[in-house]
């Protein structure tokens, strides 16, 4: 293995404990460990934003703790959901008048371990909601629902989290999420696997030059292997899978390039240039255009295209101020 | 290859085609389309901040333009220099009352192409001073005038960025940038290859599970070859390559982890835990710590320490108010 690190099942304890060190200032870490609270909350937000999930996808999810974004996360082991006791405990620390909100992509390990906590809240006299993020087309190409998240977990995010910070009750923040949601899908394409440390091999296998078009973000097999193509021919690609998908072209489009770990980011530019001149031959409009590592899958080498249908309600709140705690830049997505 | 590119031999110019579409709000590109100039420069600097070298190490130096760092990059092509036209061409266009002072790690063809650039622009009656990085501390042990400058880059630009923010003169933002410099050291570890795209083949061999101690970011040689340790092993050897070249401890120490491409945020922030461990033992005091991906080398695995000797007058320029075009979450770094 190629990878730094002390005992492998000591890895995201003490990825926390260096968390804590730069960026201790801005976050507390709960007494079990495994939440992460934004110090600083913004005191109009009626409800606290709360998201998680498997470790192994830094910046996500700690980074995107921040004003504008997300409250407090969970954090799981890697590629694996965090258990109910830091989701209920990071839920005490920020919920607010009226509860709390859970954004995460769609996953069944998060949704038991979200859900399980949820219960223990609502004992506790706290309401919750949940958003289950599905922005990967591959991943069902039918059944929306059954559709995981992957790279719009950031566009939801954001779109709560701006609302929430308008002051807008739990129902309006999940449809905030809801609305962002149904209006971003991703494809990503796998060029490299990685390696989980306490497997110490491979999690799958792809030849250095193939590529698996779909392929989510914990090396869940794709639609189509074949020979890496170019980034214009990639591009048209992944394009065309999101735009025969049903994205509209009416409103302006907002584009996210997620690089996975290994992947540079001058492959990220290289494939916005792709996407845009792909985009821009059939007039579209776009409203705004980030690349970098949002949600990685630690060394898997691959991209992904995300686009965001952006009328003015969402272009509002994604163009709301937001820091984000460890998170690329992101100009006003973040 | 595992690259999502075009031609290989387009991939700079491509790359910073998306540039221009994420950051066009931001920056220009110069008529040569290799340089990049932040439009809203501060009107208060007496001297334009100018930072660049070679692609592939992104974010640097691009990533680094903005309020408070740099007010433009010249681009070379992949570890390569750019020339000295687009040099001189972003000095022409933020050069104020008292010129412009170059930044840049110390390599033989920056200097020769910088170099070239301050004399047609001295012919043109605009000022220069040049500010060589030199903080790794492996590339030669014995001469500081020939160590090559690796993350480092980031202490320095930070530091002048915010000295010349404060309206300083040339020779103020000189000092400044040399004050960072000679208190700034790094030593950094490869654990795997990249490859140049238009080489099409990896830049050095290094078998999985062995580190070369002291690599640098275009793969040169370190001083060690060894089985990959621990995390807590690499952050030993390096503190102690650092502390004994000379760095003082009695002013407290910024810290900076920078990955390389292909290396997980992950083990980035496990270093960091395991790096403070090491000075906490010996009562050092931390300024700061950021962990992130601030000078790559394409998809690289590897990782450096960067100890920066932060008294209060670094300590200063080091916490001043800065953005980066598209760096990573640099807390008050950038």
């Amino acid at each position: 293995m190629r990878k730094l690190i002390n005992d492998p099942f000591d890895a995201v304890d003490e990825m926390l404990d260096g968390v804590l060190v730069a960026h201790g200032q801005q976050v507390t870490r709960t007494p079990g460990g495994r939440g992460l609270v934004l110090r600083h909350r913004n005191p109009r937000r009626r409800v606290g934003v709360i998201t998680g999930g498997g470790s192994g996808h830094e910046p996500a999810f700690f980074g995107y703790i921040g004003p504008g974004l997300a409250d407090a996360v969970a954090v799981g082991n890697v590629f694996a959901s965090p258990s109910a006791t830091p989701v209920a405990e990071v839920a005490r620390e920020v919920a607010r008048a009226d509860g709390v909100i859970f954004l995460f992509g769609n996953y069944e390990g998060d949704i038991m371990n979200f859900g399980l906590a949820a219960e223990i809240l609502a004992d506790e006299g706290i309401m919750s909601e949940t958003l289950l993020v599905t922005d990967d087309v591959a991943s069902s190409r039918d059944v929306i629902g059954d559709r995981r998240g992957v790279a719009g977990d950031v566009i939801v995010l954001k779109a709560a989290g701006a609302r929430a910070d308008e002051g807008a009750d739990l129902a309006e923040v999940l449809e905030a999420a809801g609305y962002a949601n149904a209006r971003t899908r991703t494809v990503g394409v796998g060029l490299g696997p990685c390696i989980v440390p306490t497997a110490g091999r491979a999690t799958f296998e792809l030849p250095e030059g193939s590529m698996d078009v779909g392929m989510g973000v914990h090396g869940e097999a794709g639609i189509r292997r074949a020979p890496l193509a170019t980034a214009d021919e990639v591009a048209q690609e992944l394009i065309e899978m999101i735009l025969r998908d049903g994205c509209s072209v009416e409103d302006p489009l907002t584009i996210v390039i997620n690089t996975l770990g290994a992947t540079p980011l001058m492959e990220g530019y290289i494939l916005l240039r792709a996407v845009v001149r792909q985009l821009e031959a059939s007039d579209v409009q776009i409203h705004r255009a980030v690349v970098g590592e949002y949600v990685t899958s630690l060394e898997m080498a691959g991209l992904s295209v995300t686009l965001v249908e952006t009328d003015a309600e969402l272009g509002r709140l994604l163009d709301a101020p937001a820091s984000a705690l460890a998170a690329p830049g992101l100009g006003a997505i973040a």
